[in-house]
């Protein structure tokens, strides 16, 4: 990319790769929003699913349940996190939960005003309230909580034209080399974890450094 | 831990876990100092082996040879990093060196005014200069530009006495749960990655809150 000296750089859209089985996309989703509003910075929100990943790399589970010294840092890190942005934690009985029907609604609700309220509310079912979200009704249940059409938008989750809307995303986040969550995405460049929020706005204000053009 | 409210707490000093073959731990080993001198706090440097502690885990390479995804994002990031920080970097040829050598005299340097800044000569040679640190040419070469007596202190890390110090500081680093580099401790609370150094310096002089206690 070549660049002319005081040329004004548009600001780039950063992508917000999330999983809904994934602790530490919960305290991620909330400071996105936040962060990138107060940089003017659009947000890109694409849920994706980390199972196929992960088998790809070997792994039948969370690495979180695979290295338990990992797990162990990572659940007293998300108390320290959560408590830090003021946010509802609780450690659940079963982990990691099945996000694949609540990741086929947020598909569905991608272009929506709603879905950074469904993706909150399903992370806070998950990680505070210790609701399995994997279940149907749970999902319904935060759907009309927000005033939607609970009963429609699972049908439509269900279509097979919104399925391969996801399989899509899943296939444009292993293309951008995606190996966990949340992943911010600002064109090619990727910042991995929760904590590289403020580089990828960076990033996305500032483009590559001409040096590493 | 009970507290109680206007207590002055005395700030607790930071141990910094550090490998050499580590390349995260390059540019934390540059902003720990800054950054705790800042904010007034005393670091401990603590040199440990993650071989062991990656055996334990079921790996014998490193994770970023093991899962390439991993692997191609932190080379990226390290320039990033490098970058942002001023640091030169040069992806080396072979990763990772044998940091076994410089861990010893690192641990036999532990009390010396010298310690910081051998330890980051010893990151430049293996993450800008491509010199295998795993050479004791290369660490006696650094040792000298130090005006230190190479020699003398290369034959006293050898010692049995000073290996074992070295496993030593590895008990402590397994006993803690640490599982990667760099990591912060602070007491009994870690902290992973360099992005975190802000939070435990947090930690360290604020303590954990009341409610965490």
């Amino acid at each position: 990319m070549t660049r002319s000296t005081g040329e004004q750089q548009p600001v780039q859209p950063i992508h917000f790769w999330f999983e809904f089985a994934s602790t530490y996309s919960y305290p991620a989703a909330v400071r996105i929003t936040k962060v990138a509003s107060v940089a003017g910075i659009e947000v890109v929100w694409e849920p994706f699913l980390l199972g196929p990943i992960f088998r790809e790399q070997g792994w039948n589970d969370s690495p979180f349940n695979l290295y338990p010294r990992k797990g162990a840092y990572m659940w007293r890190d998300m108390e320290r996190l959560c408590e830090a942005q003021g946010l509802p934690f609780s450690r659940p009985e079963k982990f990691p939960m099945n996000g694949l029907l609540a990741a086929r609604v947020a598909v569905l609700g991608k272009d929506e005003a709603w879905l950074p309220d469904f993706v909150r509310a399903v992370y806070q079912a998950n990680f505070a309230e210790g609701r399995d979200i994997g279940d149907p009704e749970c999902i319904a249940d935060i759907l009309a909580a927000l005033a939607l059409a609970a009963d429609e938008l699972l049908e439509r989750a269900g279509q097979d034209e919104n399925k391969k809307r996801l399989r899509e995303h899943n296939e444009r986040a292993n293309a951008l080399g995606i190996f966990g969550a949340p992943t911010f995405s600002v064109g090619s460049e990727l910042f991995w974890g929760g904590d590289r929020i403020g580089d990828a706005v960076a990033f996305a204000r500032l483009g590559p450094s001409p040096e590493a053009d």
